[in-house]
């Protein structure tokens, strides 16, 4: 599997996009809005009445969620500036990254000039110009040149990894690191996930100038297992369909998603041992969600299947989503009315600065 | 017509698709080719050492051509880096610009990272990272933070105004400025093209570094007349399905396509009425096609489809489209035969140094 090739969310704005199920992920950037602000007005208080501000937003995907982050830190400068008195608002430089893979033309569209007054409206008068910029690439190597960005914001998608670890056939029966997986398996989506986490601090080291900021999060686990609920669920909706015939045992076993769920002690190691940036804020956050909403809507099912069914059709095809995602949000709604632990996720959130 | 949402090239890879049809706009490019590189090699060698150039390509289409301008300039500077015997290459910040309703995803996928060696080999080994950013807007405003550009090429693109010129209801059975457009109409055309090239280099002379260059090429008209034997035909083509009761009358009376075919002393006046450049250099070209290339492909037709029909569909539905170019193939091939200056275009061509 070719992560860059396969990673991406559900494009377009139908039923199933991403753009309409990625109402977890806009939680995620809402709980993590205290410090995002708090480190942007932080950076702007320390900068001397700038010019422009470089703000890079990395993993964007394409759906309501790719605005809120930056137009929040866009807010929170404009608000600094009135505390401050600064009479004149800096110029905003926006970069949009995700694989190319993903949807840019649905994001583009939203900055069409009827879509743009709406921002603008709501960001409010005396905010300087914001100009917005897509930069197709894969995070873990370099996107901007060196020494030019001033905030990097990455929310939601520092747990994918840039490819499946190599060697872990042995995972059989799951798709990820699960509670059931060898620890040699474990060990390796570790060692892959440290590769790839320090080859991201490395290359953002070098794009942000001295002091620049950077706030991530990621899904986390509480540092005793390796769990992550919610996709050990969907491994067994598969393995239901294993077991009736409808997918080869096989297909299922070579079957694993790049993606790894770091302790905060895992991420708080790695950031000190890249040795670029200080610790501004770490924080390891629980995240609640209703299995159902008002309208009877899977929240966390359709969530799942706006991020999985790419990765799902290319090794599986098309034919077995519907009735994956079916059985899924099944066990979804059980597993959820009896073990209401399972209705939260853990965050990890790192603010760091550039030294 | 909401020019900023019709106003693209036909999308995608496909037979139309303006990616498979864009052979004049490529001839264009090198036809311009000497003068692009003379002024970013000028821009370079002025610099002192910079650390990143950065260079934006507007209307920059989705196709091959899109990635032909910038590699052309990057290689520019890779050379004269070596004659200059400098050792460190600067970084490219590469900003490709186009409506928001352009196919940047077809752009950014040639940026997958087994594309993306292809263009590294082509450059060569020791040239400095190249960073590519997609920037969705019109370039009839600002795109860019003041004061960050230091070259801004544009090809085909400038002809293109914001939006139809307003008050043109006399230019019936005509489509653009024509040869039987009445002067008022000709004069409002003018008008338009003088409000919105006016504010193109005013926003590129805020956006631009002192000494920065700018190279810009659009379709231009021998000082005589208004015409543009192309568009023309497309006219007769649609004036020949009206006289045969495909198309009412009505419909294409109120169809005008957002053209204008500056001659060179129109383009050099308003540039030095903004007077925020110095005119380095400025020319009249003509491009020869021949009709058909060896298999017998309508090279005009075809290009001419690619950009058109997004418009067309927009304002006559898709029915027509296929018989409409039907008969303009044939129209461009009677033409050509019997009239060979016919087949030529003027281009325009201006070289600016920020002041």
């Amino acid at each position: 599997m070719k992560v860059a090739e396969v990673l991406h969310m559900n494009g377009g704005i139908g039923d199933t996009s991403y753009s309409n199920n990625s109402l977890l992920q806009r939680k995620v950037i809402l709980v993590t809005k205290p410090i995002t602000d708090r480190a942007i007005t932080s950076l702007y208080t320390s900068l001397n009445n700038p010019k422009t501000i470089s703000i890079a937003d990395l993993g964007c995907s394409s759906g309501p969620n790719t605005f809120l982050a930056v137009s929040n830190l866009v807010k929170a400068v404009d608000s600094a500036r009135k505390k401050l008195q600064r009479r004149q608002s800096p110029e905003f430089q926006i970069y949009l990254n995700d694989l190319p893979t993903n949807d840019f033309n649905t994001i583009f569209k939203s900055l069409l000039p009827k879509h743009e007054e709406g921002f603008r409206r709501e960001i409010g008068e005396g905010c300087g110009l914001c100009f917005f910029n897509g930069v197709p690439g894969s995070f873990y190597g370099r996107l901007f040149p060196s020494n030019t960005l001033h905030f990097v914001h990455s929310s939601s998608s520092l747990h994918w990894l840039s490819q499946v670890p190599k060697g872990i056939e042995e995972n059989k029966g799951n798709i990820c690191m699960a509670t059931a997986s060898p620890p040699s398996v474990i060990m390796l989506y570790y060692d892959q996930f440290e590769q790839d986490f320090s080859t991201f601090l490395k290359c953002r080291s070098i794009e942000l100038v001295k002091n620049g900021r950077m706030v991530l999060t990621m899904l986390g686990r509480q540092s005793e297992g390796p769990f992550c609920h919610i996709w050990e669920l969907l491994a067994l909706a598969l393995n239901d369909m294993v077991a009736e015939g409808f997918v080869e045992e096989d297909k299922l076993n070579s079957f694993n998603v790049p993606l790894y769920i770091p302790s905060l002690a895992e991420t708080k190691f790695l950031v000190e041992k890249d040795g670029s940036f200080t610790i501004d804020y770490l924080e390891a956050s629980q995240i609640h969600w209703t299995e159902y909403n008002n309208d009877g809507y899977n929240v966390i099912g359709r969530c799942m299947r706006a991020v999985a069914e790419p990765m799902l059709v290319s090794h599986f095809g098309e034919g077995i989503i519907d009735e994956v995602f079916r059985r899924y949000e099944k066990m979804i709604a059980h597993s959820m009315s009896t073990s209401p632990d399972y209705s939260q996720l853990i965050i990890v959130t790192v603010s760091v600065i550039k030294m």
